[in-house]
């Protein structure tokens, strides 16, 4: 089994992080391909970051997803998720994605718990873009600055565990979910101090992605999320452009 | 890794058909244990018939629990499902539940085929339960009557497949979940003649239950999945009753 | 005009504070039979104990039913109605149906004070399975735990009726159900004191149950709610199985 | 108990019809006042018809409210139900509301038969009003324009008829609400020949607001259907000016 | 362009305040001519209040609207909105449809600044008759009663300054509606002090029925905003009846 | 009054028809900027293509909006529209969004006519994502595939009018909207054939583009539509960089 993860923003640490915890939640034998996004910015907050990691994230798919038998958008807010899918021959799992399928099968309803205030309204638009959005009983969020996106954890970990029981004791959370790549391994070490399930969108996209290579070996040849028609295109890489249709 | 697997009505060949497809999916070195309810219907199709196979998997699931990693309701329908992950120390999966969050991460819309018209009703309301009625194309069925629950693959695979067809091209489908546990490993044989990917309940909640098992080993401890409240109870099975509360 | 009333849990003196608020309900010339879950717990605040009462009260109905111009479910959350309103030859009504009924037609928007916080959940997805999710306003709790299920009115009677002016004044409440049949009468009480319309499950349902009863006296052919289609079972009451299907 | 019933529309053969049904509806020692709206259309199938008929049966209610127990909206599509629920202070019930009420404590979706096409959009915009379309199975109608509103019954029996089926076979109704007080009556002439429970507004209205009359006699004092609060008006009939304010 | 703009309450002094925030939005051209209802009350809360209102409203209308181009509503609630759009052959636009359509237009949520506390469920269920509850954050309200509806822009402009701000960063909303007609042009004068856009029904209404005008201007001949069937009225002004039927 | 219009696809025929579309909507004075996505494909039906699109179309928002007073993402489905409201200081408005907002202030349920089949997936999530998916009738669509994106009004206009008659007398509509930029000026031509209002993107986004520009001149400052948190990005074109963030 080899994943590709490809990290939508341009910060090498939290590629790191992801890798790490990547690799603690694989099955035995799986393989890890991991890519940093070349342009774009630091961290994803909005809407028009997660637009500008949308297309990093499909260039790199494009030119790297060929020996692979799954791939993961490692950004939570899934930037270009729903368009990889459509565009790849193999299975395409998103951080928020994963997390919120590992979240409905643990419980009722859950909280999602993230790094910055401004984040709030593109992860409460990603739940809803899911379909799940019955099921969320809120985001709460970090309200200081940061100030540094690669220590986050050690920073602010008694606030963001705060804020996992605030959601539980306050708005009805059965299951909490650690959001945001800066935080891919906190699930696992706060874990015993939460009084629910606790997941994380890494170890949650690795084991989904595995699961979807095993159960659904072929892509769409039909419905909405089958290659796109051939058309003309110009000004893309080799690889996106022979995705996305012919050049004329 | 050891699941338990539980068939909420009393067919035996119901169950072994459970057990042929879930030892396909199942990882290396999962360790399955196979139960069938033993009291019932012989297919759960009605409300009425669900509430009976969800008691009787309740008491099952009590009584052999001890020992696993991980439990799967093994009827299209999820009877009991809410209740037995609120009662059980361990992850709890259903295969409605399973095939929904498979097709969720692999397409927008799904469609749910079925073997009757008056199972229809009861799939239409587990999606809405499980919140993702949004995403549901469409449930189609098989129309006639059933001659032999055990062979209804080969009986109506032709059926089976142009309602699958119909649901793509009709219904905006792009992936199909094939319902029931009598059709447990039919989305395996068809998978070729069918242009979206087909899901399976049995396969799905194999997988997912071995990732829960993985990703999130604790139990609530608050929230409405935790321990239900020590209570009174009398005419319980010993093993449900010490799950549900304390013998007065 | 005969009702059988069933009580999902095995508390007796439930039993007798539900009898009393029906017979102050009741239409002149209506008669009433009171039933007891011969197994289950003392109190349903769970979906497993509401697991197990829906299928004590499935038994307990089929039993007894005949004779009876309709049934009602006794408890708040409505343990097995959907299954027994498709299962018995009459109209068959549940508390909190009846409650979100009568509050829906005094009013806008209503919420539910309950007895224990652990029972929202359950409350919530009855609500939102009766399609009335829209219209709840919210559901307040007692917050500690009671000393005794049968005297709650006298040990807590001043905290609900600040729940029900929390509810009005914070939370835009029209209309006030009082749920639980351990509440039982407790609207008729403190009717006086709260500034907007309170409703009762007991009454609500012995009343409905009535019209049901003079409305609509044949029962389903077709559709979800027929009866449910004749198929081998083993392991139930005689009178279950002779409603469910045909003993092989 | 005496209950006002105000048709909102002209025709004085409708409020015949209406009144024979209320009369077999109506348990024993129930009083009834008939009213008819002075001013209007003949029949309401349109929003802007309903407006002029809501403002006709507020002057009539507040004419002759007193003295009663309850009020009935006497037209499926309740023109000023809300209105005058608060501005009453005695219950008020409303055709369309109350056969929907009947309807889900008897299944789990309904469908709406309707005598023209033009009255749909009305009809489905009342469901959604009163927070219900969830369970709105599809709303049939005649296609060919009606002879004459007061023998619609006879005219169209068979076609009506008809569409009760399809709507049971095609459209998954457990439940046939027959619409518009043209029609009062005919659920009851027609029941025997649905294999569905058949609901009709007038019966289900008299007896609904018998039950909240005998359940809630007090009207809200706080929320939005407290009496409005005191202002200046003009123009209006004193009865009107007297619920709505006070003359300046 | 001419403009028909009418207020559905008999306060001349909000025509007035209508009419100077009219002028100031109206494109160079644009006429505009207003009127007063000539019978209601002094402004609408409630949802008899709006009843009446909506009835004076299409009697001005009718009586009005010929040789105009496009006509407004103009109470915030919208009163026959819905009426007047179905009866005119010309467009008819709401204040509170007016300005939910800017604020759609200008960010994601948006939250209602209203004058009194009951007011907000008939805004309510405005936003949700237009379909747009979901992108609503709050309605924030003035609690104290008001003085004067004529200076309540003056008398409590920190106050309400002070519920956009907590509308913001409290709910989440991305642009604030200053709601009701007696506070047009409020918007206007404190937008400066408010850090995001605000938004007036006045002055949204003018503008998008100018825009309406220019774009689209034929009505409807089919579906459901088609002229009202043709039927017998009585005791309507003939203007009225002209437009809703025909006299016997 | 200054509009910038950017096509988000390569196709400078579809510019030049959405020019010409936009020069006979726009008021007198206005005036237009056109730009053409220097890279992506010739026409947009798919999410893979949109996401390119958006980057494109953020690119030259960037470079080019200064000196404007309102900016227009020309392409149905809205590529990019919430990333560029989020960044610019003016108001931008899509083509789905501006149609949307006309089509519900013309009547209550609206359908959308579209060139393909494969798009409507799209349409269909663009109208959710805007929160009015329970306005929308359906999305109807030509079957055959096109000969040549700039010829389709003429090729394919009986089959286009046949779409909107459907969708009007079978599916509900009482607004079409005619999507998608080669389509830009077809609703103009086929008004007088279609019995209810037509609506069209790019008309519509002129008129409410001016609207916005001239009733809410200031961007947000506070929201999650306030300029993006400053951060460190690379490699993206130093207008677009400007405006995301700045270099470290």
């Amino acid at each position: 089994m080899k994943l590709l993860i490809v990290n939508p923003n341009i910060s090498h640490s939290v590629t790191d992080l992801i890798e790490a915890e990547a690799r603690r939640a694989a099955s035995p034998g799986t393989e890890l391909t991991m890519r940093t996004a070349p342009f774009g910015v630091a961290y994803i907050e909005t809407r028009a970051e997660a637009a500008v990691g949308a297309f990093a994230t499909l260039n790199e798919l494009a030119e790297h997803h060929e020996g692979h038998d799954a791939a993961i958008v490692a950004a939570f807010g899934d930037p270009g998720l729903a368009a990889a899918r459509e565009m790849l021959p193999i299975p395409v799992v998103g951080l928020t994605e994963a997390a919120l399928m590992s979240a409905a099968m643990l419980g009722g309803r859950f909280s999602i718990v993230a790094i910055s205030r401004r984040i709030r309204a593109w992860y409460q638009e990603t739940v809803e873009m899911h379909g799940l959005a019955g099921r969320l009983a809120s985001i709460r969020c970090l309200e200081e600055s940061l100030r540094d996106i690669g220590t986050v954890q050690t920073d602010k970990g008694e606030q963001l565990q705060a804020l996992c029981e605030a959601a539980v004791n306050e708005d009805g959370a059965d299951v909490i979910i650690i959001a945001g790549a800066p935080l891919a391994g906190l699930a696992r070490s706060i874990a015993d101090r939460i009084p629910v399930p606790v997941v994380d969108g890494v170890s949650s996209a690795v084991r989904h992605a595995e699961s979807l290579a095993a159960l659904a070996p072929r892509g769409a040849l039909a419905g909405s999320y089958a290659p796109p028609p051939v058309k003309e295109w110009s000004g893309l890489s080799p690889a996106l452009g022979a995705l996305i249709g012919r050049k004329s």
